[in-house]
């Protein structure tokens, strides 16, 4: 973490805090949740990531002297003593939050914070940045994942990535998704994800000849040779050099791992490619395929029998060339203000921005004969769901539909991640977090998995929430707010 | 900077390093040249940014004990002597740049690294990162400046960015293209920005009515009020309630500053916001608008004759949303095997990414008479193009297009910035780099300026490049490279 980590925040956090504590309303509890209103890319599901940053923010969150002068410099002229307010401040409330891995839908709640409104609201920013992004890139790789299935998946997008943080978190993003690993050594060193890497053309072209480049290459690094054959004829000359080169590896007592291609019709190539190393005696030299994939091209490349057995994504990966955005937003759900908790709604002239009032649950119910989930389930924080009674499930979209479930298991997805300010328990590690979302896909029929088209993934409304949306709706419409 | 700088990297980077230490070959001196191939969003020009990113990296550039210890522990078992190397490791090449704020076009070296080719291979991924990124940034912020005119405009992307460093390197390519100000306070604190940030929805909604919402804020912060009126009804309880918290201000000898539409048909609330506060004796009441804005809707809004002066531009600046990747690319030009510096090509069955060939100089000629350029020139760095002579300038996509200019001053636009591994001079502050990049847009013509359909600037080539380029690409065509 930087020193400045606090400052990580847009300045109307600042004053919203300073206008609450120069009002005295800044010790009111209140309830923020964070969710999304659209999946991206056309996608069925997303994957939530960025909980271990939003961990680390919280656990170091406090405002250094350099970040307080600066704050006395601002042109709103704090008041000094809210300045001393901020020396002392540390974040005392509360977080609950989907584990990083879950399958997540529009309008969950992935993130509840409750604690003095100048805390839960100053967190917005920093929170949103984090999850949004990492929450995209895991949903970008796990589409690609579905395409790759036991293929080799390696993230290749650093040099593309909207600068240094990106690369590292979409990385680590990508490996709780399926990847297999990274070309990028700080996220190697700061999260353990295995860190691959062959060699540039610039390598090729460094020596007198692509041979000699060849030679040089596997004689440096003997064990696990990746030869880059595209830099001047790749069937031509690029595959025999490497071809060769395994032979002497072989001579050696070693094997050649693997050919790059990373330019042209990669279908013909990579067809042509395992052909001449089958023949020549390396059937089990793998071809790993780079250049601008995504899972569209890898899709197309694999219904065309490409021979390709490991894919380097990087650009569209890394930066969800296709969405770049994930637009998860932040809302007050409750606020305390001298008489326990009041449910908030935001109304809009566009009715998908009108907020869902109250601090939430949300549950993921299964069928208990098949292990497959049926719905997930948004309610009340107070309702009980975890019982086996029947549950009546309103539709938000449509709640002419409904429907009551009585045989199911619920399971919340929202888990106690700070209580008071102190962190409940660590996180998973990364392992742990990969094979949980593997757990998660297995949870999902085919239908809401697939890439093209998936079916909705029904996410109702228990009856009280439904009710108090619509009489909050009714009250704010009715008589005119003067 | 983070204590991991040096492993801001690919895997490649270092297998190649290690490669050429083992070999032998690591202090071969050797040329490279980052550049981009094509423009984003369909734009005439780019804006260079990014340089003083890439200046800190390579000041800071040194193995930490920790990242050591990570090499010792990969697959590829790297010789412990090398592990040596790369502690006494520091950047003792040469770096020219293209100065930030310059405008700049596809193939024109812009970055180009001179020094031992273990050094100058090295550092690519985290040039490519950084240039790649602000570049994008500050091209799409220039677009939106030319819409935006005189307008004031606002960078608020964070909660958007990709991660925590886009957020503040954006925010500062926003700026050095005329964005006024930003509301990411680090940003403002790492680089001077003018910081501004006004009230969310959760502020209104933390209190029993809007209007008491308005008059606390205004209490709290008396100058520069600035009211978000969109929570619950923009004309019919927004702007009413902002106009009866106007007259208290004034009442107290204070005036309000704006007010902010983040919702709804921005075109037609703002026209009757700004009739309601002109009758309301409030003329000079600002209006700010925000919600998903790019240059295109905020074109639009201008020409339905919107009341805005005020833009608040996020997501769609701060990822570049059509176009979230440069593409820039980072090529070695030449390599001294011994015998002086060898020009090297890299060809491609994609004949728009055969690279070109050998150490280049890029000048910017420019008509003496009227002040305007005419046009860039690439040629071999060794060529004189300073002096008054003419120069014959070849079209390398139409190489029957020739023509001879006599009459022009030659700007070169690659400039010393380090000089065996020292800093030349401090690089310009952002405020120079702004008012560069002004008198940089003096320089075009109106056409090559537009948003829509510009004129293509040319860039052509001297005769000896060209000359070269058609030689190598004979030369590696002609007789089979056995």
């Amino acid at each position: 973490m930087e020193p400045s980590i606090a400052l990580h925040t847009d300045k109307y956090q600042i004053n919203m805090m300073y206008a609450h504590w120069k009002m005295g309303t800044h010790n009111r509890r209140a309830v923020f949740e964070m969710y999304f209103r659209k999946l991206p890319f056309g996608n069925g599901y997303a994957v939530f990531a960025g909980l271990q940053r939003i961990v680390d923010y919280i656990l170091e969150l406090r405002f250094s002297e350099e970040e307080l002068v600066y704050l006395q410099q601002q042109e709103e002229r704090y008041d000094p003593a809210f300045i001393d307010e901020l020396r002392r401040f540390r974040f005392s409330g509360s977080i609950d939050a989907v584990p990083e891995g879950t399958l997540v839908f529009p309008n969950e709640p992935l993130v509840r914070v409750e604690g003095r409104i100048m805390e839960a609201q100053f967190v917005e920013t920093a929170i949103l940045n984090m999850a949004n992004y990492q929450t995209l890139i895991a949903t970008k790789a796990s589409r690609i994942k579905q395409v790759a299935g036991d293929d080799t998946l390696l993230e290749f997008g650093t040099r593309r990535a909207q600068e240094m943080d990106a690369a590292v978190w979409g990385a680590r993003a990508a490996y709780v998704a399926g990847f297999d690993a990274t070309s990028n050594m700080r996220a190697g060193l700061l999260f353990g994800i295995p860190a691959k890497g062959t060699h540039a053309h610039a390598w090729v072209q460094a020596h007198d000849s692509e041979l000699e480049a060849f030679e040089r290459y596997a004689e440096a690094l003997p064990d696990g040779v990746t030869l880059l054959v595209d830099t001047y004829d790749t069937l031509g000359s690029g595959v025999p050099h490497a071809i060769e080169v395994a032979r002497q590896l072989r001579a050696k007592g070693k094997e050649m791992q693997a050919i790059r291609l990373d330019s042209g019709d990669l279908a013909v190539l990579s067809k042509e490619a395992r052909r001449m190393l089958d023949e020549s005696g390396f059937p089990n030299v793998r071809i790993v395929a780079s250049n601008d994939l995504d899972e569209h091209i890898m899709m197309n490349l694999k219904a065309q029998g490409a021979a390709i057995n490991t894919w380097g994504v990087g650009t569209q990966l890394i930066t969800a060339a296709d969405q770049p955005s994930l637009g998860g937003v932040y809302k007050l759900a409750a606020i305390d203000r001298g008489k326990g908790y009041e449910p908030v709604i935001k109304l809009s002239g566009n009715l998908d921005k009108v907020t869902n009032p109250a601090a939430k649950s949300v549950h993921r119910l299964i069928d208990p004969d098949t292990g497959y989930a049926l719905g997930d389930y948004m309610a009340l924080r107070e309702e009980d769901v975890s019982g086996g009674k029947a549950l009546k499930r309103i539709d938000p979209a449509h709640p002419y539909v409904n429907s009551v479930l009585s045989r199911y298991e619920a399971v919340p997805l929202l888990r106690s991640v700070f209580r008071d300010g102190k962190l409940v328990a660590p996180l998973p590690n990364l392992e742990e977090i990969r094979s949980y979302h593997r757990a998660q896909l297995a949870l999902f029929r085919q239908p809401y998995l697939r890439k093209l088209h998936p079916e909705p993934y029904p996410v109702s409304f228990s009856k009280q929430l439904w009710q108090l949306k619509t009489e909050m709706i009714q009250r704010v419409q009715g008589p005119a707010e003067e």
